[in-house]
């Protein structure tokens, strides 16, 4: 059977009655947690430059954020963009990306226009993850190694499948969306750090959407899409760089959504190093230095966690999310990295800076241990502090981010958008969307709040 | 100087008033010919899908062949993809694809918005085949032959370096848009064959004109887009299979368009096979042969242009656009290959479906023949009757299409669109596109005579 076919087979057959209590919670954590970033990243020069083009027309979807509302596809790629423009949104391993973004905003688009209810939503989200996850696990890690952008390259398929579940699309249909998707996946690592880096998730999310439309209005893509001598899989990794089997052994079983799971951050910069600072602040916590005590900091972790992501000195707000040294002297020197941390007033703390450039890199080899990190600390005195966390907090099902830390993250992203009682309303119904009978109430209410 | 601000400086350094009247006669072919397949176009099931998934809404620009009009972003992907739906526009060596599909359509939907005159029309399209030429000239043929769509992946950068023009960009801004690019490029050839190849031009027409736009307000890409280690170069051609000083070196002496220019289709099928149905059909005038005398035919071509094009039996109209042995079986029988041979209709006649299975295809290897083609027919009574052709015409400045083929040939498509009337005023506009006091009145005329 041609892949696009199987897969699509796959995630039409997927059980949403059946769905286990855990992933339908772990979904509207993510989701929640991707709305707080999108209405975060609303007031962005990004967001602010991509409305300006007088490019987008007037139309029925909600521009998180805005009191806007534009056609759906303009819509998915305005909130994706916004979603990912603090790099603040969570990550999934098996995609080696950010999933909820890709998926999030085009279904909402999709929700509006369709006046689809809450569980549908979170259904079709589940769907989504599980095909962008599975088709990922077929092509990674040398996908990510060798450059391209997982977000977008590999979210844009669980995007199509997403709205192909709620645009009730049939196997076949379904197919072609998904080997349309792969004449439609773009984007590389090179452009990290850049505003571009942002616009991928939104044009994944917007391209996701187009392709299941089209392929509902009868538009086809090859069968063999991926397999083809120049298809997909030959084509972004090259031969012999993946395994389509992997795509397919153990679907669902569990869903990717509980093992190995998604990861909520907590930090506002690239998850790699979120490791590296719940280190950091544990020495931070631990005490016993000032600033002027630290002679070297020394750094280790996985060697996908070291490259491309990090750029020092911290030349601007943007590159900043992308500075591990940037982020653990923070962590060592205050004991947090919060939103204040990355606007451009807080870069040149003189403080942060000297210890910044004290910080080596070294990669360690311990594959289990991937988004692990080890921070060690070498004082002018001789005495040497280190701390090695195993897994940052809200890493997956193991280690969840609690509840309350979700709630304040989202207040923290939520509160320069909405108003107060607006923050709170729309938290609790995004606590409660499996059981929303309208995603449009979801919308009014975040268009009613809307500070702005 | 990083790549894509050197490549910038000098798509901004163009001086057009001194462009050379033949480019401005062979940019204004071109462009004829590109309406004239996006009329032909605008009727087909894939426009027709595209206009019906409820994805775009009204605006400014025309869609050309219809009575509609949307925002620029949307009517540059829907006159795109109605540009390719027949695979009868124009193509270039430099490219390995087609040029004036990806450029054309964010320009006359920027042209419209700006009210810009013919002439900075056909300056900004000079300024975009030469860029995308000769970004092309630094990755081409492997690029091709990997299994991308240059069209596409190739073609974006003269949609956005065009559109870049008659925005004004400066030449940072115009790298940024160019940087930006590489993370919008796609399209793989696994999708020949299916309507999701017409879509790869219209979404490349859009997605250049989107980076131009973006670019325009600010939004910003990797000043190493294109040699980053993650990267444009490498990661979509991979490491050692590009020569960036390729692109630099001769820049505009001459213009691309002229030296080795650019080739209009006479025939509507795929560009690999149109010597090949010239050969054919010299045979066929020739004469002294029936169909039910040919024992065996044999095609020989440059491998580039064998694979993966072919495709036989001719099981659908679109796929009989690939076909070699359709195209020569048809050139051969009746001294001809029309619109009216790619009709769903035409496909089954019984001499030539048994002619079609006696063609075999062999690969020559002389490079400087690589769109040439030799036909040789065996008869049953052992007479053996051949043809070589050096290059089809209409290949370029060296066998340019006569004026009158050119408008027979517009003639051809723009009917089915426009009434009679039309046809011969837009044609007339077109071949004084340069005098043309503003784009709005070409748009006008061709939405006044379109007649459905």
């Amino acid at each position: 059977m041609p892949l696009a076919l199987d897969i699509a087979k796959r995630a039409v057959a997927l059980d949403c009655a059946a769905f286990d209590p855990q992933a339908l919670k772990w979904a509207k954590d993510a989701i929640a947690d991707m709305i707080g970033c999108a209405l975060l990243g609303a007031e962005t020069e990004t967001t602010e430059a991509v409305l300006s083009a007088d490019a987008f027309a007037s139309g029925p979807c909600l521009v998180l954020g805005r009191r806007r509302r534009l056609g759906r596809l303009d819509a998915a790629f305005v909130n994706g963009t916004s979603g990912h423009a603090l790099d603040y949104d969570d990550t999934s391993k098996s995609l080696s990306g950010h999933p909820t973004v890709i998926i999030v905003p085009g279904l909402l688009a999709l929700a509006e226009t369709l006046d689809a209810s809450g569980r549908k939503f979170v259904d079709a989200y589940i769907v989504g993850v599980e095909t962008a996850t599975r088709i990922a696990r077929g092509v990674n890690f040398h996908h990510y190694e060798k450059g391209w952008h997982p977000t977008a390259t590999l979210g844009i398929f669980g995007a199509a499948a997403a709205a192909g579940h709620m645009l009730r699309l049939d196997e076949e249909k379904l197919a072609h969306a998904l080997a349309m998707c792969t004449s439609l996946a773009s984007g590389t690592k090179a452009n990290f750090g850049t505003s571009t880096k942002p616009m991928h998730a939104g044009l994944a999310a917007r391209n996701g959407l187009f392709a299941a439309l089209m392929a509902g209005e009868g538009v086809e893509a090859s069968p063999v899409a991926f397999e083809h001598a120049q298809g997909f899989l030959d084509v972004f990794n090259g031969p012999g760089n993946h395994d389509a089997a992997r795509m397919l052994s153990g679907w669902a079983e569990p869903l990717d959504l509980l093992q190995p799971g998604i990861s909520i951050k907590k930090y506002p910069c690239v998850y790699s190093v979120h490791g590296a600072i719940d280190a950091a602040i544990a020495l931070h916590r631990a005490g016993g230095f000032a600033a002027g005590d630290v002679s070297a900091v020394l750094v280790r972790m996985h060697p996908r966690r070291l490259l491309p992501h990090v750029r020092n000195p911290a030349t601007s707000a943007l590159n900043a999310k992308f500075s591990l040294p940037y982020a653990v002297s923070r962590g060592l020197l205050g004991g947090a990295v919060t939103l204040d941390h990355f606007e451009e007033g807080a870069l040149h703390d003189p403080d942060v800076t000297r210890v910044m450039g004290l910080v080596e890199m070294q990669p360690h080899d311990d594959d289990a241990n991937d988004y692990g990190a080890e921070v060690r600390v070498t004082l002018r005195d001789g005495r040497i502090l280190a701390e090695t966390v195993a897994a940052p907090l809200g890493r997956g099902p193991e280690v969840p981010l609690p509840a309350e830390m979700l709630e304040q993250k989202f207040a923290d992203c939520a509160r320069r958008a909405l108003t107060e009682a607006g923050t709170r309303s729309v938290f609790h119904m995004l606590m409660n969307l499996d059981g929303l009978a309208s995603m449009r109430r979801l919308t009014a209410e975040i268009e009613a709040t809307t500070a702005a």
